[in-house]
């Protein structure tokens, strides 16, 4: 059996918590928190507090960190990599390649093995994407989002005052993926490749209009993209949109001769976005046993991970019923 | 440069020999056949016996193997994985441990390293059937072939007694496709997952009917399917039916609590299954390479591959530019 442990207990966490349950060599040895452990509501497993956790070093195969990116990962997944095997979920594509400098370092000085920005983008997307061009290098690589809803776009609409709530979706332009299904060329920009989708609650007294003006013209977020908004009430939000949807579609065109077209495409519809992203951590975490008994020590990424690493399946068996 | 030879010119060889074109970093040292050398028609490569093969040990770094799985690979792969670093696409799917068994005693006798059933079923498809199990293990997977040109299918039609020429489309049931993408559970027979469509030349004076019938209730080949049989003239048959598009999907639906539905597709639509398979090949000659100048010496599938092998790029520019 695998031993695991959740560091953070948010719906990632709690995504972890029920992969675990569907993964017959893996044991949950407890959720390692920051808060109270009495306050926190797992579905069965015991918490600690994140103290407790140094003490734990022998009983423990790998950590599976729930942090955000943002602020816990950065420090979380270093600290942690000095004693235990790690897996994380660091998105801030820009600062992979520092993240992964310091994991490998904390990795080699501990004797651990971690595998950094699992999940779908980065992680299987990376993949996808990784595959494709070097299957067609003489193609194009398009990513599309959604329709999904973006915490990142939420949370920038709830930093506006007079919002009280508010929740963005993110909207591929099914009518471009079909055009470059059929093989036409186009020339993309931000604008063409997704729309926007906000449902906002305002606090009472408040002009929709302004904070409509300021929405659509919010740099980075909002100014490059087609954006529709709609004011509603909370209970309205609360009732229709509180689930955490998403997917995306990973889209390769190659030629292979003259006028030739191949199109890879990947496609993920995901009910729940954490229970996804989870479910990847967890099997990343059985690999990141396995390279540690290997004695493979460092930090390793999706795109170094031999397939079959993420399987409990034998060689034999995945050579035989999956090949 | 890696040097590259290809063994066998069929479509998969010339496929090759245009694949090898589109990557940088390869070059090919020549074709080598069974057939008088002066008779293949290449695109530029120049053609060898197979005896010449045999004298080249320093001058190829890889043997991109391009016959047929019925005749051709079970001897073959062997006998050149004694001297040379190998790439197959075995596909009968049943008989792949046994030869993998072969093909890896002879790779360890000769310190080589062989890739065996490339391409994308066996292949692509494998991965993604790996991926999608491992992260979803509560779920199905389905794989759909098609809309495409089955050689086998088309063979069994060809064989028939007053059949001159036939051409055999295999089509995926879309309609179930999209209901399983909808989450519903359905429990498929063959029948319901592929129809087959037939064209066919026949001989003068023959019984189309009888034929028709013979086609249909064909065991193994189109008794299990509903099969739609047209007979048509050569010249239209040249003219409409000698492209050899090909495709099809992975579907994988999984539930990760309770009934939340989240579901990986993976499609590909190809216009030249031969030129795509090629393409296949050509990524992993490249990692049959580096793993031969690690001393990682035996038979190895997709499965067992870190993805970063495929491409030229590395490390730390992958992780930058696709992670």
């Amino acid at each position: 059996m695998i031993k695991v442990a959740i560091i953070g207990y948010g719906n990632l966490g709690r995504g972890v918590e029920r992969s675990i349950k569907q993964n017959k060599d893996m044991e949950l040895i407890g959720v390692f928190t920051r808060r109270a452990p009495e306050t926190v509501q797992t579905e069965g497993a015991k918490a600690f507090t994140m103290d407790e956790l140094k003490g734990k070093k022998g009983a423990i195969d790998v950590c599976i960190l729930c942090g955000g990116s943002a602020t816990d990962l950065p420090t979380q997944t270093p600290e942690w990599t000095r004693l235990f095997n790690t897996i994380d979920s660091f998105d801030t594509h820009a600062k992979i390649p520092e993240h992964f400098a310091k994991v490998d370092q904390a990795a080699k000085e501990g004797q651990t093995t971690s595998i950094i920005s699992t999940g779908w983008d980065p992680g299987l997307f990376s993949l996808n994407r990784l595959y494709a061009q070097s299957i067609l290098p003489v193609g194009e690589t398009n990513t599309f989002w959604g329709k999904g809803v973006s915490q990142g776009h939420s949370d920038a609409l709830r930093r506006i005052e007079g919002v009280i709530d508010a929740v963005q979706y993110t909207i591929p332009n099914n009518e471009v993926i079909d055009k470059l299904k059929a093989g036409e060329k186009l020339e993309l920009t931000t604008r063409d490749k997704h729309f926007r989708e906000c449902f906002v609650v305002l606090e009472e007294g408040t002009n929709a209009e302004k904070i409509r003006a300021e929405i659509v013209s919010m740099p980075n977020y909002f100014a490059d993209y087609d954006t529709e908004v709609h004011f509603i009430t909370q209970a309205e939000l609360d009732k229709e949109h509180k689930a955490m949807p998403h997917g995306g579609t990973v889209l390769h065109t190659g030629t292979t001769h003259e006028n030739t077209k191949q199109v890879i495409e990947y496609n993920l519809q995901l009910e729940s976005n954490p229970e996804f992203t989870a479910s990847v951590l967890v099997a990343y975490a059985r690999a990141c046993v396995r390279l540690a008994e290997e004695k493979q020590y460092g930090a390793y990424t999706v795109l170094d991970i031999p397939p079959k690493y993420l399987s409990p399946k034998s060689d034999e068996a995945l050579r035989k019923e999956l090949l």
